[in-house]
């Protein structure tokens, strides 16, 4: 009978998570001594999963500690739905994208057929060319929506109009490669990636948001993804900070963070509305107010005050370490940091906001397609050698 | 040397939170065999912690577990400063309120000194009226502002103009019995307690909100009080929820939950200001309200409304389990369901709203006074056997 090893799957992790490390590191690491770490590691090298070799550049004087590297023919499929677009990607152990492909989403009549269809395409296209040797370990997606824990349901997804969908299990059945598709939010599993690998390293209370056509919200509180009683909590985009007279939202409510910071309202308060939507409108809406166009920076610097004012009230609510501006809303922070910050002194407070960090992501666009990638990997970094018995 | 032992710890939580178990009942929730309780009871009644014996009303037939019942000599002294009243009291393992006493407690003029020196002498007046025998294991106290985690700091308390006032390190040399008082905030104990033995038994992700002039939140996440990079989170009181043409707040900023919700809210609306203030006064809104009075019954349903926002967007960020109205906000739920339960309809997420379940406390006005009792007895429940070495 199996039986799980957690300090197997702990050495990998930090592999998966650091990349290479010294055998010395490792054991500084797990706490544990090198001739522990010298038999996890013979395990592994046994299951293909590591490689071990002698550093560079060292020479005959002492004993160098061993590296440790993951394995270059161990990847998941990693997938990404967003609103405008969809992607499909390799992904190495310890997070590099190998291969990629992209494919534009009509924002009307996408419906689940067709997505998974395209998705599935997609993956079986990176299959058929990974390079011989190649192993595909695990399958992870990204979605925009709301998603049951555990099957990967979407329960809500405004962009694609998809209640009660069965988004894994279809895509599993499509790519038909006898795994299960892990599915996650893309805020949460930007706010994962952005922890393991990002902006937010070694902060265990950290809010990464992410601007699509909406605002999504990946709350980490103690090192764990806020869950709540179901798994729908971190809905960010839909707290009322302007209930009087606030924007309608998508979701029916009016004055939602997500209808006063969004790609509609920023492209709307610049006269832009009706025009072309998605991220390259908006960038150019950021690209013309830094170079003086005074209506783009009155509407950037309007959507700022909203985005301060939702930052302010997570950190009341949260005392967060680091606040993460991920997706559109990189750019548009980056443009509307003095709004922001005004709000937020305004409003938070201070014994909660002289910690507080702002931050634009390290992983940029690749956030919810790692955090993806790392949904797939889950299994076995949980227990590396499950999948040999 | 001292070696803490987990398992007696358990079994005195145990007893602390549910009262009177029999041995099988301890043996069932602790997950060990018969024989074990036995060897672990037999050391907490040698410590004077529990008794045990017969289970009342049992007859010859067969052999009846033992009842482990929580010592009646081993009490904590606890404080709770709220606005308007100060109460000291001695509440006893496993949670009875023994004995206490309450002063008012004037708004203006309450500078450290004056609130610890009541508070102290209210605490020796219990501790010299103990019955003979009784024995004092802790101290705790809840306060109404933000309390820095360790050291019972009051970082910032707008109802008493503290700001960074050493609170519990004061109060310990006041009282003077050569224990430390360890400090909480009012809405976080208040949580901690409801979840312990109040309304939110049994519900991890739990949400607890009290009124007070304020608005104070606790909020469990997974069963822990969600704390934060430094201890300050929770500040649901300050989440802006009307910052276009909101009431200000005593923090300074404007459109605040408190500010729309607390009890200057109410008595504005209702045409009350000025006039009385405090508890009673709110009260008699709520009272008039449900008699008839047009005035009051629409200031009611406006602050109903707000608080209705307030909490969906609570949902909407936390998923709770379930969210509990303390304090005042008892009254003011009770009179405004209606409109609450209107606010969480139109704005919640239907996901996160299926489950969300709304109460009143269960332990009413003495939630936050419990929850102190308990911060008081934590040291003994972690480690029951240290006092003795």
């Amino acid at each position: 009978m199996h039986r799980p090893r957690p300090s197997l799957g702990t050495l990998l992790h930090h592999i998966h998570v650091s990349g290479p490390l010294s055998r010395a590191t490792l054991a500084e690491r797990m706490g544990v001594n090198r001739s522990t770490i010298l038999g996890l590691t013979a395990e592994l090298v046994a299951a293909g999963l590591v490689t071990e070799e002698h550093p560079a550049g060292t020479t005959g004087a002492g004993r160098p500690s061993l590296v440790v590297r993951p394995s270059p023919h161990v990847f998941v499929l990693a997938f990404d739905v967003a609103v405008d677009r969809i992607t499909a990607a390799r992904v190495g152990l310890g997070g590099p994208v190998l291969d990629r492909r992209s494919a534009e989403r009509t924002r009307t009549g996408a419906d689940l057929d067709t997505v998974v269809r395209k998705l599935a395409c997609l993956g079986r296209e990176l299959l058929a060319e990974a390079p011989p040797g190649a192993v595909c370990v695990g399958v992870g997606a990204s979605y925009c929506g709301m998603i049951r824990p555990g099957d990967g349901m979407v329960r809500y997804g405004p962009a694609t109009g998809w209640v009660d969908q069965a988004f894994g299990a279809e895509l599993a059945r499509a790519l038909d490669i006898g795994r299960p598709v892990a599915v996650g939010n893309e805020a949460h599993l930007g706010a994962m990636a952005e922890y393991e690998r990002g902006a937010g390293v070694g902060v265990p209370d950290l809010i990464y948001l992410h601007g699509d056509v909406g605002v999504g919200g990946g709350i980490l509180v103690g090192g764990k993804l806020l869950g709540g009683d179901g798994g729908y909590g971190c809905e960010v985009g839909h707290m009322l900070v302007n209930p009087v007279d606030g924007r309608t939202c998508l979701c029916g409510s009016q004055g939602c963070l997500e209808a006063e910071t969004g790609e509609y309202a920023l492209l709307a308060a610049a006269g832009r509305v009706p025009g072309p939507i998605g991220a390259e409108a908006v960038r150019a809406v950021v690209r013309d107010a830094r170079s003086g166009d005074p209506t783009a920076a009155a509407a950037v610097a309007e959507i700022g005050d909203w985005l301060g004012i939702g930052v302010a009230n997570l950190i009341n609510l949260f005392n967060p370490g680091v606040v993460i501006f991920g997706g559109m809303l990189r750019d548009v922070y980056t443009a509307a940091a003095p709004q922001v910050a005004a709000r937020i002194d305004r409003h938070a407070m201070p014994v909660s906001r002289e910690r507080a960090r702002l931050r634009v992501s390290a992983l940029a666009e690749d956030a919810t397609l790692i955090g993806a990638a790392d949904l797939g990997f889950a299994a076995l970094v949980a227990d590396p050698l499950l999948q040999l018995t």
